[in-house]
């Protein structure tokens, strides 16, 4: 145990892929973009990559955000608009880590159903949508998570997105897809990017979690809808001038770092089966998230907590009994080999 | 059949106890009402109408508004503040009949439990509680509805609402009753008021509907909320002036109108007990509202609604299979004679 | 002074003309009114009160609202989208006395100019105007207040409101008038209610002031924009059902009290004539308004409140040196003898 | 006229100081940051700028953001609750350019003052300044812009701020400054940062105008208000992850950037000496913006950017008779040199 140094000058980091620093490459690619003013829609770097965007999902246009929350807020105002309704899971991002930014600044009615994992039922979404009418409420549009963040990194399969695309067409509702990690679900099911592209009317995409951007997303849809979503983005504060040096990270990204997402899930995987005799799975582990739930081993989690950070491994504690590691870039095998050494240790005692 | 006049000058009106016209007696004390401006706070009507409502419940204040749904609002501005949140069911009134006005106007994010009827799951609730905490969108309040409404007019027994208080407290989030037809809870169940009143931070309760006022309802809580409440209403645009005038209506349903709704009780129950052989009942009937779907009988709800207008008999069509029946005050016992035989007669074919 | 007592019963009230209480003859019609549930459009006497302002201000239909505060919120969010603006002036009505509704529940941007009493310069509101654009803030709608209330009831001139007009033609722009005391200057000025109403795309007038119903308003317009007026009055939470028994009071009022108002008119004179002579008017009096401003005569406002009142006289206090005195239906000549006898004391020391 | 090529490859763009290209030595940074997670609040290049902007303007705190706007609107959420009220000048940015963002996200009243150029009536202000009330809309805060934008990037005096801060003080008020170009302020007036960050409770400071970054504002205040504005920041979707590659950037300017800011003065002056004999200034020039009104002259302005356009110089038309040019980091004598030759070439005309 020699090795386990109870304080490293660098510690093994699972607590979210947003943490990852641009790699040398990507440093590199920002200090040459050439640039603009994106407010005046100048800047050649940043049209270059909503452009490439737009092409990966087969939609006419595209739109890029300081962050992820905003693309998603940007998709669902332009969507649903103040008082109408937007049907989603209880534990799906935009109404969970988003701050309430969807009815505070959009004015968006929520109504949720309960989740299971990442799986969707369907028929249970298609009883919640609502017609428009004198009193109501109508529900203007449906969002889906891929993969799914609380969901334990879960991969909706394209059938039930078919299927769901069926239902809201039957409705005549929108679907958006918080596809933050839509990236992970392409590489872990083989469906191609333009599949699930052409489910949905518009969809949030990012560049800094898993792709290791430091920065940005991207909002997808058509012409008419991205057209006005610029003007969201300008009331939401993200309407940024020099936009290229972050959208050359982005494209970078996109180019170098999809496919290597297989590496985070064998990780994720090796993970998961190292502590699985511990009894603390929350589900199956599909991509790059491991979700535990402590519950049964009879742990806590922000203990859990602290005593990984102590040997230096950082873990996201999410609830009383449940936590959360997340595999990256920034992250290695010998990185993987002392968390599995560390978290097994302390689950042995 | 000869008293099946197909064109009946007045219809059977089973649509919803909000029909209700005022009765002679209630219109006189309301050409009576000493009234002033209520805005400056001195309808003396007004005031002694909301110190009785305080006094029904067991709290320190009240306030009178012209409408459930201003009632319920201020109630959810009162507990909830913008990008915060509210936990209700996906069928509770306050997502589904108020027009989206606790996100469009107080920018409130909710989240929603499955409705089965009128039942919560006391347990499920809990778990959907999140707390504070940087990214995320703290619960601060819940929402139950006594009677429910789209729940089959159903009423919550007083051993679950007592378990959601424990909860609620133990978290630290408000509680808010629903509770525009909670008269019809009290005695269904016996219930006192009170035992109901202290359960809540907050109820709003209605005048209006089975009680059988013009218009009207009371927010109920503490001194320190109502005064707030008066703001809020008044930036709902509820400040009338001699709103003596309703209060009157409202003073004399409380003194007249509440121990009579057993007479709805038991005509709600006629129309059930006559309607179940059919198959139509969607759920059991304990107060004034029954509720029909119509799926196993493969009846279609608007095809009823429009055969038994034809008949004199109004119905609520509120879905492609469901309707609904209500009894109130203007519907006697001949009523509920024509009904049934209009109903029957319908079902039968 | 043996008529001076100190303590009368009955104070003369000058604060508004919103203290006054229905007329026997008003409540003898309320309490006769036929009703009906006006959330279903059922209401026979709601009905017929809408198609009376209607078209009492020749345009194509109307709604009752609770207040006057929602008639004009409900009228800006007709024509303002969240985020876009409505010019008015700084001492409107709509942004000074509704709470901060338009900004809080419509997102309504304002900018605002100066005024000069109830005046309006026409060249610096087109001015003001701003055209849609990329970053900008689009003016959508401009408002007017006939007569003004803080302007010291002063009457926007025919000819103004035709310049305004124009100006709002020209740039594209709604025109909306809060003619809460329209009645009033339709009295002074002898302007058809007509003439005024062909001038503006929303009205809203009120039933509960000068005209002495208990309470309600009507926003007036378009039959397109009163199908949506609807829907924004619900989600304010004004849908009240037996609305009649209000709407009756409203027609009464239209029948029997706008001519009326030439009584107020002449006994705002008769108070301003006898104040005059101690420099404590701040404009001239038009109508039922008479605005004091006390910097000159170095008196304090809120000295005077209390002297008045404990010799049975109620004025407004509105600022350090700021009073108003409104005359009303419930003021008869004795009131106005008393008030300037006291008032007139009361300067002179 | 050799070199007054019609279609030139690197036009001179007069049109903002936004549009201005990271330069080098700031790219060299910035490839060069030490980055983290700036959400966990753990990226060691945006505590740095942070704490050095605190630090200049003697705060306790600061919190980068991508844009003025932001910056903006999170300290006027910071200071006005929904419903009450922001005072600020009718031509300022944050109800000018911000799409209406304060209403339509913060629920934020605003009036305005008519603005005289950059100058500001401090009596005025003190007038419109309305306390707390029952039916009142309250101030909340007031906002000042230095330099100001649409005010032809004027001045404000020292001691009109003081007097402003002692209005405010005595109100109870609080006071912000839109200080996107407060550098030119200090360059043009030799007063230090601290002295402009003393009088004001919130500052918002561009780093992207005249300092050059390539975006990224950073707003100032109080630890504990800057607590609150990371949580209204994340909700505005500003919480990028690995900003530090921006603030790099800032801070580079900020160390490079500020003192320089003199020579663009000294060019917009030159541009000034130059076109002054055509009657077109719109008033004096006093940093880097040179604002033009053609009425005088009789030229469109439109046609003024077309014609300009054509010889490859790029002015901002704001409206039909008003234009604006404005100096920048990447605009050199010959730049101005050129400017000057088409501009009075076509004004000549």
């Amino acid at each position: 145990m020699a090795d386990l140094d109870p304080t490293p000058t660098t510690p093994v980091d699972l607590r979210s892929d947003t943490v990852t620093r641009p790699t040398p490459g990507m440093r590199a690619e920002m200090a040459a973009a050439e640039v603009g003013d994106d407010v005046y829609g100048e800047d050649p770097t940043v049209n270059a990559l909503e452009a490439e965007v737009a092409a990966l999902f087969g939609h006419e246009a595209a739109l890029f955000a300081p962050t992820g929350s905003m693309a998603n807020q940007i998709a669902i105002q332009l969507l649903v608009p103040p008082g109408d309704e937007l049907l989603c899971d209880a534990d799906a991002h935009v109404v969970t880590y988003e701050v309430g930014a969807a009815a505070a600044y959009g004015g968006v009615s929520s109504r949720t159903w309960s989740p299971a994992g990442a799986d969707v039922d369907p028929e249970q979404v298609a009883s919640m949508i609502r017609p428009d009418g004198y009193h109501a409420v109508p529900t203007r549009a449906i969002a889906v998570e891929q993969t799914h963040n609380r969901g334990g990194g879960g991969v909706l399969p394209l059938g039930t997105l078919r299927e769901l695309r069926r239902i809201a067409d039957e409705a005549g509702v929108a679907l958006h897809c918080d596809g933050a990690r839509i990236w992970h679900a392409h590489v872990a099911d083989g469906v191609p990017l333009a599949s699930y592209g052409e489910l949905f009317d518009t969809l949030s995409v990012c560049l800094s979690k898993g792709l290791g951007a430091p920065a940005g997303s991207v909002v997808v849809g058509s012409a008419e809808r991205i057209e006005r979503a610029r003007v969201i983005r300008k009331r939401m504060g993200g309407g940024m001038r020099q936009a290229g040096v972050l959208a050359a990270a982005g494209r970078y990204a996109l180019r170098s770092h999809i496919d290597r997402l297989a590496f985070d899930h064998v990780r994720a995987a090796r993970l998961a089966d190292a502590l699985a005799p511990f009894g603390v799975l929350a589900g199956p582990v599909r991509t790059n998230i491991v979700p535990l739930d402590l519950t049964k081993c009879g742990f806590d989690a922000p203990a859990l907590g602290v005593a990984a950070r102590e040997r230096g491994v950082l873990v996201s504690v999410l609830g009383p009994r449940i936590a959360r590691l997340v595999t990256h870039y920034d992250l290695d095998d010998a990185g993987v080999d002392r968390a599995v050494e560390v978290l097994t240790e302390i689950f042995r005692r």
